[in-house]
């Protein structure tokens, strides 16, 4: 399309669901900062994932890649030295890809030390971080003791060796006694820190700062937040903003935890956190404070809009809002994530493209997916496509209401070699993995180790409460699907050490190399 | 299976088709070593590479990996720098990949400089070569005037900046007229390089002085010949040895090249290597030079049989003869390699197990694939199978007789974007590809690009000249096959940055790492 933006503002959530958006129609849950972006650009109402899980879901909209290609398949799996992220592709440029909050990156540690990069250098650090350069690194969910955020938050005042574990996560319950966050029956109190001492508020302010800091200086920033994801804690006053009449109400159905149910479903609905979530409190509990801490998140974008407003940078920003996954809260008799229903596959995703020809306040259905942003950013700056191994589609097109031929199905993976769900279905440690192929009307997912296919009609079954997976009627829709998976498969992109140029250079070349062969 | 051997002796030959030994059935070419060697061990009938073209098929000899894992698609398309080979998997044991010939392996030098290591170091000298260590690497095929080999003819009398060109490809004709042998026409004139000083007794050479270096250390030695590859320039007497009446009979009927042939067959029939195969002539020239070549190969595989016989190392040696692909030689109306018939994919393979349990003498008709190799090598040797990322199985078991259950279909892969024929096509520089895969009585391939699959019924065309790709009748099974191929994509192994006792190790262990999600 041609460079529209010099800088870049990439803003992730962590586990925030499609539905929890006044803009996306939440009843009751207010978020004017996310609905006025919305009016700013673009919303897509039909935004997925590529994994319901934050590792592989991230290196995915981190290299523009799927799962399948780039291999980091779930939490803590390296992402190989091998791959190529945004931040090289940036760097090949000469531009920087700064980092305030999370990533979820983890150090391929036996491939750099395979390649002797496991010293101490610069470069480790780079490799260490995935090419991103750290403004503040938090990823949040654990305790961190020796962290930058730990090292802030003694600083204001929060006497702990471990403030997160004592304050951030943990609780005043109703007789003034001190309660840990990890009990999700806690989540109902107040927060220990101060709202404007939160994970939230701490990242959002390196952010302002790294762009008040770069003045006219070009930049490209993640801004990454580590909520709404567990621990659904909340500081005063978000914890008690909603009550669980103002939540959407839970998606379950009996047939979906009955003898019938998929093997997989009921397996992964006896984890702790599912057997939580079935219960009628929990939800009662959890969902108004995870609404709380995406008011919390709202607000704090607000701080940001502003900011940009101040520094005149809505005029050369692309803007990109987006999470990595969403979240059960209960759905389907399912606590956290991973699966592959739409409360978890589908996302959140707004784009704000300062280029003059985008839409303002557009609702784009078409289907786009997390391999996209990489190459919308690489446009969006009018940087080199790489399609030899971006595997997504940038969306400039979109923005600007093009028509242009588009996809009409979304895929996604999981990995789930590492739940306790694998054990107990007596399946030894190996390669246990899972693809959903999702078109307008039909969802199906493929197992391997010999686990039946589910299969999903949307349009009778929107809510996904019904599974046809083993249906004799439906097997020509399954054989169809499996026809797009396999599409799929053939068109990853495996060649990544060559570009397409030099492809196109190198066809029929062998007498110019001085080979001579098959001449009579 | 246990270790049941201290050495490996990893023998290829180049472009070698599977029924070129005097074992395999040829009536008049005459293999004496070569069929010694399955006297000792067993013959692989059914034995198929993971692509048909050297590059691609020797990454996946050397990964254990099919072409679509490792990603080295086509000649001179580098294995990334996160691919993990033999010799790595070898050195992280202590012990060394030793090389004496070809391997086709190209630096990953955009991966190595975006890592920092295209300067001058040992670890550079390694990546470049895939972890081999060098005896001496000769890749043949080209001109390599500063080569080790180059210095060596120049040191034996052969005065010339570029001996390889002036000797070792050219012929004296029988006018005593100088002549290249690029030109196929001259295949039938004698090497103006003497036999001792050719490329395959020169390789042999490195070989045995390795092996008697070595003394009683351990070794692992990949002894790799570049020939019966083209140029088919033998020397004396091998040049002459058969004639036309002692070769195979082309094989090739006019409905493949009629207008209903696919269209794939047709645009690489047009290459000028398979119009030159298309004369009679070409036929009559090339096979007799084809076969002088074995005989020269098998004669200097008696050298290091009886090398071997000498320093002891029939008792510790694991030994594996193969080639990393076939030759239609006119076959088909076609020269050269990549595609799919049998006279490309199907290769010559024997191995020699010195443990006493072995079988002697032994013919197996199971499918065994090039990715077999390093699983079985590792085996044999002792050391970890590293499943997470090697795709092979080990043939020890069937090297002792075992009944095990093994594979029904082997797979092989084509990208053809780099060929003349893509562009006659029409077709943009990209991403096309093809897949192959075999059964007993099918052979199925998918082609991307729009371009219909192929499909022989084996059984009532073991010639493989109809092509059932279009045929309504067939639709079944053209299904079947893309079944066994989507379950395929979904074995490949993806998450390599782990192995799977990690993954196991970390199954459902969020609590013992501190992270206590889920519970009420």
């Amino acid at each position: 399309m041609g460079a529209s933006a010099r800088n870049v503002l990439f803003i992730m959530a962590d586990q925030l669901r499609w539905d929890h958006l006044s803009c996306a129609g939440h009843p009751h849950l207010r978020t004017p900062n996310l609905d006025a972006l919305a009016a700013r650009g673009t919303r897509f109402t039909e935004a997925y994932v590529q994994s319901g899980i934050c590792g592989p879901s991230r290196m995915s909209y981190y290299t523009g890649r799927y799962v399948s290609s780039h291999g980091a398949t779930h939490n803590r799996v390296p992402l190989s030295v091998g791959e190529v992220t945004l931040g090289w592709h940036l760097r090949e440029a000469g531009r920087t890809l700064a980092l305030a909050g999370k990533t979820h990156m983890l150090p391929d540690a036996r491939g750099m030390r395979r390649l002797a990069l496991d010293g101490q250098h610069d470069l480790k650090a780079l490799l260490d971080e995935g090419w991103f350069t750290l403004v503040d690194r938090h990823d949040g969910h654990h305790a961190e003791p020796d962290s930058a955020y730990a090292d802030y938050l003694r600083a204001q005042g929060y006497d702990s060796a471990d403030p997160w574990t004592d304050y951030v996560i943990s609780v005043t319950d109703d007789q003034g006694e001190v309660r840990s966050g990890w009990k999700m029956r806690n989540a109902r109190f107040p927060a220990r820190v101060r709202e404007e001492h939160s994970e939230t508020a701490y990242t959002t302010d390196h952010a302002i700062r790294f762009m008040e800091q770069q003045g006219d200086r070009p930049w490209v920033l993640h801004l990454s937040y580590v909520k709404p994801h567990w621990p659904y804690i909340a500081p005063a006053p978000y914890h008690a903003m909603y009550g669980p009449g103002q939540c959407l109400p839970v998606q379950r159905a009996e047939e979906e935890r009955g003898p019938d149910a998929h093997p997989i479903l009921r397996a992964f609905q006896d984890e702790e956190v599912a057997q939580s979530f079935q219960k009628d409190e929990a939800v009662a509990t959890i969902r108004p404070a995870y609404q709380g801490l995406i008011a919390q998140l709202d607000d704090h974008l607000g701080r940001v809009w502003s900011a940009m407003e101040r520094l005149g940078r809505w005029d050369d920003t692309l803007v990109i809002m987006c999470s990595d996954h969403g979240d059960y809260l209960g759905d389907h008799w399912l606590g956290e994530k991973e699966l592959f229903h739409d409360v978890v596959q589908r996302v959140p995703m707004i784009l704000y493209d300062p280029a003059p020809e985008a839409r303002r306040g557009a609702v784009e259905d078409r289907f786009v997916e997390a391999v996209d942003i990489v190459p919308t950013i690489l446009d969006a700056l009018g940087l080199p496509a790489a399609p030899h191994v971006v595997e997504g589609r940038s969306l400039l097109p979109l923005l600007r209401g093009e028509r242009t031929p588009w996809r009409d199905a979304v895929f996604s993976e999981l990995d789930w070699t590492f739940r306790g769900a694998r054990r107990r279905l007596g399946l030894p440690t190996g390669h246990h993995h899972a693809w959903m192929v999702r078109t307008d009307r039909w969802k199906y997912v493929h197992w391997t180790s010999g686990i039946p296919p589910m299969l999903h009609d949307l349009h009778a079954d929107p809510q996904e409460f019904s599974d046809l997976g083993r249906h004799p009627a439906h097997e020509d829709i399954r054989a169809e699907m499996r026809e797009r998976l396999l599409a799929w498969f053939t068109g990853l992109k495996r060649r990544t050490t060559l570009t397409w140029d030099e492809a196109e250079f190198r066809t029929d070349r062998h007498k110019a190399a001085g080979v001579f062969y098959g001449e009579w």
